[in-house]
């Protein structure tokens, strides 16, 4: 996907897809951690749960709206201030390299089968977050208080994936290693919503980097990521 | 939807709904046009060709992401700048007054049956724009080059919406009557994704009343429209 | 200062500097004009009138806010939407290319001998606009009434300044032409503070060539320059 | 200056201002300290050396461009997102409630004499962050080399205001309780300008009140306070 020769392949192998919420006794026993990009972060973390229960169907579709900093620090005229502010645009419609992740990952945990994603990903004038939208049809009539109660129970133990009680935004977790959870049944059109919101700088990159390595050396999780969100 | 009561419902039988590249010919004979949302337009434009030709299924997903000017000029914490700014966050999810549009309009062109919507606004920190990714089931294979056809033939004498070659941005129709549209299909997943980007103040409001007005009156219709998008 | 040779010296000579309100006669008969710099057109249109009726000391200092446009539109990380989103900073400390037109020009319409202006640019987060607050000690105690007849008196025929009667903002001349032009008196510190907003894409670069070339070719001066700014 | 009246009279007599840098034996000694603005603490950190060592002439400008949650959270349209991205206004230019203080506290370090202050602010498109530029006529010809010598020694053993090297920027103490002063000597013009930045919801509010305590009760100055800026 990356259309570069892997330089040691030998270690594919060992390396661990580092997704902690996910595959938390795989980081601690590893001494290698391949860490998630911050879409399928926000992605996965979203659909995780009605996967692994088999609620919908497993064709999943995933909008995300990202910051800009997700695109790196490169000299570029497409990421230049006047280009972006005051604009809206989406990137990667015939295929973006987190695609993969995606659907592996999903499938992993999955119920109903090999999950297939649509994702699209958008840049909107903002330094940081990802807000992911993510849709997918119903299979077994579940209600709004069947599916919190699901996710709430996937997520109980976990210090970063609160399941919040309100639409989430991407500022409340501005600097912090949180990703925010906001599941919705649409029941008229048989359809279960799921929005994530994260610091795709933290959550979506060094922050689960910390974390995972946090559990690969037997400290406490959140060493070092005891961070409130910044706000405004 | 609105929950008021009309004051003069003896006029709703008269009024004319006023996407003017749907309804041409009623909106010339009418004396009564109701605009319509800003929302629809650049959802029921996206979508309007592949439901009158029936290649997806009836059941369409709008994810849209619509700059502040949207919501009015209203005194509100909720729309002020530090509020908005560096942040993105959805709205509306318990269902949106520009629903049943959507609705009413992509079932009066379907080939297809009743058209049903899931319909995600998100605010994004800019001023004006609308941007909607739009999601629906390919049912018969329809390739991209047909679907390019299609979109091309259906917009083929229309002014205000260009079928354009390459994703569009809000930028790109910032204070102009113009209304980008852009199909993609997703052949691996049997998706078909289409973009739409418009000004929510020109094409979504006062331009969308000018060029039904224009209609109405036997003028051009392009008369005070004719407005090269500002860039940057 | 360009700190390049001019591939053309010989027509130096016979280029006349483009400010239209101030060198109207000279344009009306030259072939070559050189367009005046976006920041110099801000900050004399602004002290021009206060120089030239000699109210003022000829120390001036001129802090302008600049949009990223101003720039251009290079591929410069320093340019890109993270560095500069949520940012003001200075620049030019050391000296400004557009220093040298700023003494030329005050000191060619000034009744108070060389003007020495200090000009410090500042990079805000908006893509476009120029706001310059200018500053200069007054020397015969002018009062508000007195100095507000003279620079509308100065400013009387002309199409494109107008000396506005509230502090103005960059969001009132986007896409126009215009120069809003506000001065105040601040009799208490005995300073004349006089505030300047332009479109730098417009009037600070090709509006003004556009309004030259009328100038020169005998055209109506205004023609094809009649934009309403765009707000918001 | 804020047309109130004071509701415990008998307290003002007893209360410090607490710009700490200025005043710590104070607000060591007292129980009621007096947080001070946001604007006062940038202009006055960056002209408090030069008006101590008596290096310039009393009358002094401060031109200082300030993010929108300065203004607080109040719900008006003027702080509206449409009303305020892509614009840049100054406002208070008939007088700040913040002038006094600046007058106040520069005039208690002075060796000239009473300090008179411009003060003019401005509004920039950003959620936080003021950047102070500050002008005064040099009196005795200092040098690039002295002044930051001078300007080094003053604040040497102050945790929070660096001397920086090279122009500061807001984003540079985003989230900090940091001040950065940039004295810059312009020869030329025998002007001093002196820029600084800082987070006015840290350094000019909260942190400021944090650092005050900390020194009434004994606690280590920089408790609670070693935030590093976030960036970007």
């Amino acid at each position: 996907v990356y259309k570069v020769t892997h330089p040691y392949p030998e270690y594919l192998e060992e390396a661990v897809y580092g997704l902690t919420e996910l595959h938390r006794p795989e980081v601690r026993k590893t001494r290698l951690v391949a860490n998630p990009g911050c879409f399928p972060t926000g992605g996965v973390l979203a659909l995780a749960p009605a996967v692994r229960e088999g609620i919908i169907e497993p064709y999943v579709i995933v909008d995300a709206k990202t910051g800009i900093s997700g695109a790196g620090r490169s000299a570029d005229v497409k990421y230049s201030f006047s280009e972006l502010n005051d604009n809206a645009s989406p990137y990667g419609l015939n295929g973006h390299r987190h695609l993969p992740e995606f659907d592996q990952e999903l499938t992993a945990v999955s119920s109903i089968g090999p999950v297939k994603t649509v994702f699209v990903p958008h840049l909107v004038p903002m330094t940081r977050g990802i807000l992911s939208t993510c849709y997918a049809r119903l299979t077994n009539g579940a209600t709004q208080a069947q599916v919190d109660e699901m996710y709430r129970e996937f997520y109980r133990d976990e210090p970063f994936v609160p399941v919040v009680p309100v639409a989430p935004s991407t500022k409340q977790t501005w600097g912090s290693n949180e990703c925010h959870v906001f599941p919705v049944v649409n029941q008229k059109a048989g359809m279960l919503v799921v929005i994530s919101a994260l610091d795709n700088l933290v959550k979506g990159a060094a922050g689960a980097g910390v974390q995972n390595m946090n559990v690969m050396f037997g400290l406490e999780e959140t060493a070092g990521l005891e961070l409130v969100p910044v706000y405004p």
